[in-house]
């Protein structure tokens, strides 16, 4: 089977259109097929503020209500993904970009109301991989934000590490599936304070010992979970740290293990 | 060959959601394959004040700059064009959001600026039709907003009437193709104010005669001008009117001929 990378990119990527622009040169020179899922950014913050939209919070996590939801597709689904398209478009990588409403690719379904009604969310239930395959076969790159549908016609807002770790896992039939988690670290780190603290290999067992004792916490345990999800889901390989790990075989990372 | 019926519609549905799902309603249930166009409506005109943006015109034509660029890209390929697949997946059909950077299948060129600079406005110089091809073999439904792309990475606005005709014209080696233009009148009229005064069938001498009488002006001229550019080029049938014809053998419209 052929390799086929996913890439997840956030923020500290999307914001910065010199680090966008050094990722996505690369990321077109990719040999193999890829698949590339982008968050969010500043700018949807920045336009809701523009608009007098103001950020709800419950739990100091965002409630999407339809004005959000209005701007999260407008900023993911026109500007940035259409953007990013665009720009790997100037560096012959044949991308066309997606929403999970797009050939339907990821259905989900809105969250509970209960116990907190966090609005317009929705979590993936099912992820139908047959056009991305026929579009990758056909070396198309597929770009992915962070807004799927409930097949209902209702787009909803969803978070993008676990798209990603859903697509890695519908594909992994026709592929030997590579996800990688981009971010502003190097990887897992034991002190959150210290890059050369890295955990180059994480594994289930040294995962819970280290949830248990707190040492990983807050906004690394839903991505965290992603990442076991998916190679406990026959994902052949799942990374955590700076992009280059997707281009330099000598980068250190997080290696997630079984 | 198979029919394949191209659809553009325009503000006057975009704007009226009852008029917009009315209209998704019985294009979803099209048999045959299906490609929609769907122009801007007036949301961006609403978002460029919310957002303070100024519109420029020159000569009573909407200059794109910048920041209307960025807002044209938000509302026609993010809110608009998501919300319509997502409606049209409801229905049980499938479809997938384009511009024409996604595949890179609309190439655009922006416009001389000489004599006059209308910013980022592209004029289509190419269709990449190949992946469309695929696309409609496996009964997906493209949908295309009006933002084109330059093929090095600059996104452009461009004309939704001109797009359509350039699709269909780009599909007539694999497809009956048949266009349809609709908008809020019966079709062509002798008298824009009658809408009794419907020409059923126009042809290139009555155009060019109509045209020279004044009877047809404005913006009805680039429309007919893309309609008579389609017909010419193969396109097997163009029609102008309202939605109806699309969906009802029997109703009346401007049928555009050699």
């Amino acid at each position: 089977m052929q390799t086929l990378k996913i890439v997840k990119i956030g923020g500290n990527i999307i914001n910065d259109e010199v680090a966008l622009h050094q990722f996505l040169d690369e990321f077109a020179l990719l040999k193999t097929p890829k698949l590339l899922v982008h968050g969010g950014g500043k700018l949807a913050t920045q336009l809701s503020k523009t608009m007098g939209v103001a950020t709800k919070m419950i739990d100091g996590r965002r409630v999407t209500d339809a004005a959000t939801l209005d701007i999260a597709t407008m900023v993911y689904a026109g500007k940035i993904n259409k953007t990013i398209v665009g720009y790997l478009q100037s560096k012959q990588c044949n991308a066309i970009g997606f929403t999970g409403a797009d050939g339907n690719t990821i259905v989900s379904k809105k969250r509970a109301v209960n116990p907190v009604d966090f609005g317009f969310v929705g979590d993936v239930i099912k992820v139908n991989p047959k056009i991305l395959n026929l579009l990758l076969q056909q070396s198309i790159t597929p770009v992915f934000c962070a807004i799927t549908h409930d097949k209902n016609g209702q787009l909803l807002n969803t978070n993008a590490d676990t798209i990603a770790a859903q697509l890695a896992i519908a594909l992994v039939n026709t592929f030997k599936v590579e996800l990688y988690y981009c971010f502003e670290k190097n990887g897992v780190l034991l002190d959150v304070e210290d890059e050369n603290s890295l955990i180059e290999t994480l594994n289930v067992a040294h995962y819970e010992h280290l949830k248990h004792k707190q040492v990983i916490y807050e906004g690394m345990l839903p991505k965290l979970d992603n990442c076991f999800n998916a190679i406990k889901s026959r994902v052949n390989k799942v990374g955590v740290g700076q992009p280059k790990m997707v281009f330099k075989t000598n980068s250190k990372y997080t290696k997630i293990e079984l």
